[in-house]
């Protein structure tokens, strides 16, 4: 079986990993995200006369992941320090010879679990991560959707939560999805970290409430067989059957499906890869990449 | 060149038509809907023995679309009398022995545009229709998005305009974009008909803010490459140009992309099969029909 490398390179560190088309990873190593150069280069030496045959890299961003973009492969507008339009791709092609996919970390993560886990059975599905930002991934007709470049699903406009007056974190839009339901949005409104709020804490109904409405927005739009939501947020598991509840309450009996209904706690889970879904989805990249070579 | 049978199933009206791969239409007629018995007795009638090699439909709904479904080819849950669970792909097949694809109405527009008009060029894309109700169908990597069952994009949550106090049409949920967008809801809010308002009633500009919050979220979701605009609420031109400035307000920057800057009066268009929009849509589910079989 072929060996495949597998790069998650997120804001705060990278991981890089060597696995094999099955979704097993045999070796990982993680470092902080500093300068490109520096980075890069820890990159470049972990991969180095390994043998990967192919190389999948699941990146923060926002990024440019349509093929024959004049810009194709960059990190593009992101705010981080030295990484603006940074060319990804075609620093990881000047070392490797092998085959690249490029694409968002959700994306990654949304092939890693259609692949490997939670959607391995489905034809569609959505990954969803609540931590620091809200990020979503697709997979529609066994293909990672992209279009004119690719979802920014976490800034989606929802409507206030009547008992809630925190005006939202985001810098373009205030009070959009990212703006309040996001990691950092729960600690400003409440003043103590997400993780420090009791299991019964009104905020939960509350994000409950915020991200149901983005479910039923993404369902409404994208019909996806399985919703996957992962994220530092989602470790709060109390908050599954919240939103499941609020959810079916927003969608007022208008889906006569088994998944919004009877079986709707088998319909939006969380991972199956855990706190690997993020290599794993780097790892689905590289299989896509060697696959189409 | 193979001749194909198009069937525009509407909820008021049929209209059937047999045209080629090219997407010219030959022949056409057009009937009231009323049972199943007289209405399909007539679509059966208009086809026979005219030798078409595949047959489309396009249908109001809601349907069931996804093949290997106990379900697949019914129209279900429709309030439309003597309608509900009518298998329309069951009754064409034990008359017509040739491939047949069914699919929702707005599917059918997104496939015929995508194929033959205003997004001829892409490899994704948007149909809505804002008309008796409002509707959308996606092109995602060159094919129809399904999942779970068919996208019901116009049941979507939206903010309510400062300035609205109508409570909304629809049944489910009351304010979502259809019950304040759709055209019953112009005419309730405003004690006219929308075509009666004059072009810079304040309607018009109320009507765009909540079909600019839609689009938003489409673009955030799906990153369609084009989008397009028809159906009877639509036909009102002034919208466009409202449409395109409240989404650049709402998105605030967001998107570095000249489709929703410099270029976005190219990016969200009227259909370009015009009135032909529906039928040419069911084409296009013939000439899918018959590449697949």
């Amino acid at each position: 079986m072929s060996l495949l490398g597998a790069i998650e390179a997120g804001g705060t560190k990278f991981v890089c990993g060597i696995g094999k088309e099955d979704g097993t990873v045999l070796e990982r190593i993680s470092f902080p995200t500093t300068t490109p150069e520096e980075t890069m280069a820890q990159v470049v030496s972990f991969f180095e006369g390994k043998g990967v045959e192919a190389i999948g890299a699941g990146s923060f961003g926002p990024i440019d992941p349509v093929k024959g973009s004049p810009t194709y492969g960059r990190i593009t507008t992101t705010p981080k320090p030295h990484w603006s339009q940074f060319d990804m791709v075609g620093y990881l092609r000047s070392h490797f010879n092998v085959p690249i996919e490029f694409d968002t970390d959700v994306n990654g993560a949304a092939l890693g679990e259609y692949t490997w886990g939670a959607a391995k059975d489905a034809d569609s599905c959505l990954y969803i991560t609540v931590g620091t930002g809200i990020g979503a991934g697709a997979v529609v007709n066994g293909e990672l959707v992209h279009g004119l470049s690719h979802p920014e699903m976490g800034h989606i406009m929802v409507r206030r939560h009547p008992k809630d007056s925190y005006e939202g974190t985001c810098p373009y839009h205030g009070d959009c999805l990212e703006g309040v339901a996001a990691g950092p949005s729960l600690s400003r409104r409440w003043g103590v970290q997400g993780a420090e709020l009791t299991k019964d804490h009104p905020a939960w109904e509350m994000e409950a409430y915020y991200l149901a409405q983005a479910l039923m927005n993404y369902i409404l739009i994208l019909s996806p067989q399985k919703i996957v939501m992962g994220g530092g947020v989602m470790k709060q598991l109390q908050l599954f059957p919240l939103i499941h509840s609020q959810l079916q309450q927003l969608l007022g009996g208008y889906l006569q499906l088994d998944e919004t209904n009877a079986n709707i706690a088998d319909y939006i889970v969380p991972p199956q890869l855990g706190d690997n879904a993020g290599l794993c989805g780097a790892l689905a990249l590289a299989k896509k990449a060697l696959a189409e070579a």
